[in-house]
């Protein structure tokens, strides 16, 4: 008894850590939830194209420590990883995604893991906001802004 | 003549860093600057109510090196200023605002300065996304995501 009420804390208790909010049209979301996947894969290749397949050709996104980054060019290169590195894991776990007709912002959490020549392992924690929009059918993220949930030492 | 043509391309190259892009109902946009200016304003008079009444009751907001912070409570914990520091300087420069019925979004770039109490002056400089909600006709901060232009040292 002490032992199932221990579990059914522990499951209350992370309920609310796992709630995500959907709201808009199924398919949207959908989409969406689609292109979230798609770029952690993508990121995990170093398929830049894909990523950048994946912004608005007017996207701007806003890294730690630079200035707002515009123009798909300038966002390949952020992206693009020191020789040698390899980003082994990155998963993204939204928590709303709201879509507005042809707009949809969406905020949450992100992880990851990357390797450097040496095989060192970094692995990070971050949270971001997402503003997306609806492009001839297709969801494309237009601001994309994110922070570490912990310092980097 | 020659002052005249650098006068002229100072104008020039300023232009786009000045460009700032409002869609939407004209009304809104106002409220919504009124409360951008609003909230420098109370950052710098340390009037944390004034700062909470601009967020929604259901606000989150994502500072750097921090988990998503919810609840009002917990946002102004956030906010309060250590002992013996002032914010002397806060202003917000939104780049768009674009209004899409009860939600709005935003960003663009702020830029303070604090002084702690032996009077050292920092200065900082960083980059935002704000999702706004229209709720009982007043303009609040949903979602408020921000870091800096430079790396902290």
């Amino acid at each position: 008894m002490k032992r199932f009420l221990g579990i059914l804390f522990f499951i209350i208790l992370t309920i609310p850590l796992r709630a995500q909010e959907f709201s808009g049209n199924g398919n949207d979301i959908s989409i969406i939830l689609t292109n979230i996947k798609a770029f952690s894969k993508a990121y995990m290749d170093a398929d830049y194209d894909t990523m950048m397949s994946l912004y608005a050709e007017n996207a701007k996104i806003f890294p730690p420590g630079t200035s707002i980054i515009s123009e798909i060019d300038n966002i390949r290169q952020r992206w693009i990883l020191p020789k040698g590195v390899k980003v082994v894991y990155h998963n993204v776990i939204p928590k709303e995604i709201t879509v507005l007709e042809d707009t949809a912002y969406d905020y949450g959490v992100y992880e990851g893991s990357s390797t450097d020549k040496d095989n060192n392992i970094t692995e990070w924690k971050g949270k971001y906001v997402i503003v997306w929009k609806k492009i001839n059918n297709e969801w494309r993220i237009y601001l994309d802004i994110w922070n570490r949930i912990q310092e980097q030492n």
